[in-house]
């Protein structure tokens, strides 16, 4: 098992899907939120739902900040800096931030199968120019379908990972792949997120047009590239 | 089987990998190239490998422009509105442009795992922008890798095809079909092809990272989506 992981903006459908996935395969999560009593509220949804083996709690942010160093972001693109500064104090060097932010263009009353430009290149880039020295900006889950984390069968994705960090990347990789249906994928440089952030965009352009759940699968890397559970 | 199908710039790996993969499907090739000799010898080379019942021809780019309104094309970004530029007055009104162009940083010098930006969105978008007033763009085969369609075995990639006629798009989502492991996805606009371009840059930094020959597969969609030989 893991150190305890905390997902901060975690209430709503992606924060409540890592929950999930991760407390169902033994992981110790406290889920934070701007409200802790609506923190505590989707904790206690998931615990219902696993069953009392299940470790799940919920606080405030900040809280839940300070409860761990091993931290992933889950808040829409328009409220990420917001917290990440309003979180500065809590965020302990040595951390790891995984952060799946996607600058959609829906935070600004545009459409979700396009992205803004994001001066440092992409969310997670301008995550790690917002974080204290010494936390790790990890860069993942950017291309799960929420409606398929939050339900129960396999995720049929592939979990591209990218940080300057590549001891963090392969911490993230491993607990990508608890994930049923995930296979982790070492994407490399923190930079490579931008590609990644915007393979969301175009997800959410073929569920709208096809009616599906889109994810990703990259062929053609030998086996020994991939990370899963099997 | 389609109208004659002319590859301009297409004595590369990218051109010689389509015209393997049609020419194998039954459909008729002219592959153009600033050279017709260079041209001749690659349908030559892809004759010889497909045996007498291969229809492949090689000739100048304007030559094989004006034979046919269907026309793919396959040369790197730092090429392409010099091409089409050049070719504006053998391009026929009612022709469909297939381009899989993708604007990667290795041609100004840098890698091949970057992207420039375009001011027009994409390459797709910048072609559409130079050919003459009804040629219709149609973006596709990015993703695909150069290496594996010049090879004989199934290309395991989806082909996200893009453009701003429904009736072009279905035309090149049959097209693509017909190359075994192929299967073609409607992706929507045009401009869609922004982030498709991008995926062969992240493709391409996986397949450094990793020593592979990458390619995507879409999961998650309704089967009725897919457009495959199968």
């Amino acid at each position: 098992m893991s150190p305890t992981i905390a997902i901060l903006g975690g209430t709503g459908p992606a924060g409540t899907g890592l929950a999930l996935r991760w407390a169902r395969a033994g992981e110790s999560i406290i889920i934070g939120s701007r409200s802790a009593q609506r923190a505590r509220d989707a904790a206690a949804k998931i615990a219902d739902k696993l069953g009392s083996a299940a470790i799940v709690t919920g606080d405030s942010n900040a809280n839940a900040c300070a409860a761990s160093d091993l931290l992933a972001l889950t808040v829409p693109f328009e409220g990420q800096a917001a917290l990440l500064k309003e979180l500065k104090p809590s965020l302990k060097p040595g951390s790891i931030l995984i952060d799946a932010t996607v600058p959609l263009a829906s935070g600004v009353g545009g459409r979700a199968s396009r992205t803004l430009g994001v001066w440092q290149g992409s969310a997670a880039q301008q995550a790690a120019e917002l974080v204290p020295k010494g936390v790790t900006v990890v860069a993942a889950f950017q291309n799960c379908s929420a409606d398929v984390m939050n339900g129960d069968g396999p995720v049929e994705c592939d979990v591209i990972v990218c940080s300057e960090d590549p001891a963090a990347t392969q911490m993230v990789c491993d607990l990508a792949a608890k994930i049923p249906g995930v296979r982790a994928i070492d994407g490399g440089k923190l930079e490579n997120a931008r590609i990644v952030e915007q393979i969301t965009a175009l997800l959410i352009g073929l569920n709208i047009r096809h009616k599906g759940h889109g994810g990703i699968r990259i062929t053609g890397l030998p086996p020994t590239s991939y990370r899963s559970s099997k």
